[in-house]
This record gives structure tokens, C-alpha cells and sequence, in this order.
């Protein structure tokens, strides 16, 4: 996870975006963390971002511990941990919409996993049969259904 | 947080990437929530994944409470809860290196949500300096610096 220290960042161009071939940033190859050297939470679990690796797509977010990474890097294939059932959860094994895993990145302070991933190009990553878990946008205020409220009043122009 | 419940998942085609230009999914307009109905954790937070709304790049993952997903959307820049500090982060206040929010999804289960932002083409997400704080690779087996170890041994043929 990414705190305020970052608003010291340094202004230096990144390099690579996530819809092209991964370039190692700022430098001739990736910076290696493994398994062990990840901050997990108290329950043992880190969240793991989960993106289609040509288009960008971000298909969902869920949560895995150590050997549940342990086996997507084996498996080639995502594999989560469930903390509804409190097991490890191969995504796709019984509906089959599993999710080839091609890059495993790690965020700057080692608490957050991204998967890079195939789909596949009818596939859906979520249970309501979206492609992508993320189809709903945020709004700011309350509302009732069929019953919009009132416009915000306008401030008067001094 | 996506949980197995997806493995049921119907195997409807998605439509549109994160990379195009917004794309109701299956229908004519985005389904909407409120801040108030999203599902908090114990903290009051939810998990924000923040990605580049043009090439798709997934920048960095931190928190937000109720208060900053407001501020977020009235302001139009990405505003978070800094755990650390215990207190409201507007990102790039002090750096410069602020976040223009254009949309805020929500995922299926409303505990984890999406800003889609443009960064600009030289600001930088991470504090480390790189564009995006997942800038390292997991790998599996614990490593030591400067003694690789030795190679796994191959499988005979039967």
C-alpha cells in the first residue's frame, strides 16, 4: 500500500505501462521479491489486483496467502485464498474461467500483488457474469432509487 | 473482494476495457452505489486501486474511509486515508504529483473500489521515483542477494 511518503517522490519519467510488453523500470531487468519477503497482514493475507494483461482491464481484487502465491507462480494459473470459506480457492476450477497468470508484480512496499493475466477473451472474471468485477460507478450522495433528490443548491456569485 | 461465489460465474462476454472510452457494461448506463452502501472493513476503510485511465497502467493500491471517497468525488482528485498517519491524504498535495480523478468504480461486493485517473505523463505514483508503485516481480523460491542457488533438478523422462 502506498502512504503519503510518496508525496516526496521524486519527479523521474516511469517508464512501461501495463498494455505493453513489461519494460523493467529504469533499469535493464525487474527487481526480484520473493514470497517470503512480503508484508502480509495479521490474517496472513496480502490483496492481490487482478489485470488482464493485454487490455489493461482491471478484472477484480481478492486476497492470497503465501501459498496460494506459492502455487499461481507453480499453477500458472491465479489462485486466491477465500476468506469466506477460509481455504485456498483455484479460480476457475469449476467453472473453468480460469485465469493464466503471466507476471506476478509487487507493489513498492511489498503489501499488494498484482497479477498480470489471460482472461481469455470470453471470459468473465466475475460471479455476476461481468467481464470485469469492477461495473458499478461510485456517486457521492445518497440517493433512493426512482426517487432523485433535489439539485444541490447553487452558490450565489459574490 | 471477489470471493469462490464467482465460480458460478455465467459465461456472458464482457464489454469494454479500462483502456476505451467507458462502456456501460451489458446495459445502456452504469448501475451506480453510494459511498453509504459500500462495504467497509473494520477500519472503516475499503482498498482503492488506482489506474491510468489511458494506457490501462495500475499506479499504486491504498485506503480510503468514507470521508475521502467524498472528498475524492467533489474535488476531483484522488484523495485516500493514510493509515500510517491516521488522517486524510489528498495525494500530491505537498509533491505536486496529484491524481485527476475521471471515474470511481465499484466492484461486485462494494468493498473495493477503482479510481481511473490521469497521473499526466511524467508524474509518478510511487515515492520510490518509478510511475507505478508495482515496479518488482514476485518470485517463488526465498532467494539470497549475490548466491543464486542452484538450478532445480530436472525430472527424468520416463
Amino acid at each position: 500500500m502506498t502512504d503519503p511518503a510518496d508525496d516526496a517522490a521524486a519527479m523521474t519519467p516511469g517508464v512501461g505501462g501495463a498494455t505493453d510488453e513489461p519494460v523493467p523500470p529504469q533499469g535493464s531487468r525487474w527487481a526480484q521479491v520473493d514470497v517470503a519477503q512480503l508484508r502480509f497482514d495479521q490474517d496472513g493475507l496480502v490483496p492481490v489486483v487482478v489485470q488482464q494483461h493485454d487490455t489493461g482491464e482491471v478484472l477484480m481484487v481478492a486476497w492470497a496467502d503465501a501459498p496460494a502465491l506459492q502455487r499461481t507462480l507453480a499453477l500458472g494459473e491465479a489462485v486466491f485464498y477465500s476468506r469466506s470459506r477460509q481455504e485456498q480457492w483455484h479460480k476457475g476450477a469449476t467453472s473453468g474461467n480460469t485465469q493464466r497468470v503471466l507476471d506476478v508484480r509487487v507493489d513498492c512496499d511489498a503489501d499488494v500483488v498484482l497479477y498480470l493475466v489471460d482472461q481469455g477473451s470470453a471470459g468473465v472474471a466475475c460471479h455476476t457474469g461481468e467481464r470485469s468485477c469492477f461495473h458499478r460507478r461510485l456517486t457521492g450522495a445518497p440517493t433512493t432509487p426512482h426517487q432523485p433528490g433535489p439539485a444541490p443548491a447553487k452558490e450565489s456569485t459574490p
